[in-house]
């Protein structure tokens, strides 16, 4: 399965781990400006505020970053 | 392997198939305001200026919207 583990990085937190906020997303969707819904494969929602920081999909590992 | 291909659909184009963009995208990172830069697996680089429609992951699918 392709999914992936999705993390919110503080802005301004460059040295610090970003946390993990949802584990197997499947489905991200814009929610109106920086925000976004979340669908884990397990059908857990979450919605996200923040901006993309780095997608690598081959690490199923998306990061994301608070405003 | 986990990457998606990368589709562009144009704005005002509901019902139209986007096209494909750039086949088995590994990274994707911001490259400024709603531009990013694509990575395949296999090297090959582009930029795309847009928005993310939607991500499915496990159908290995990401839409992206010119502006």
């Amino acid at each position: 399965m392709c999914e992936a583990n999705i993390y919110l990085a503080h802005k301004n937190s460059e040295g610090e781990e970003p946390e993990l906020f949802l584990e197997s997303a499947d489905q991200i969707v814009p929610d109106g400006e920086d925000s976004w819904r979340l669908t884990s494969i397990f059908g857990e929602q979450k919605i996200l505020r923040g901006r993309v920081r780095s997608m690598n999909l081959v690490e199923h590992r998306i990061v994301f970053e608070s405003l």
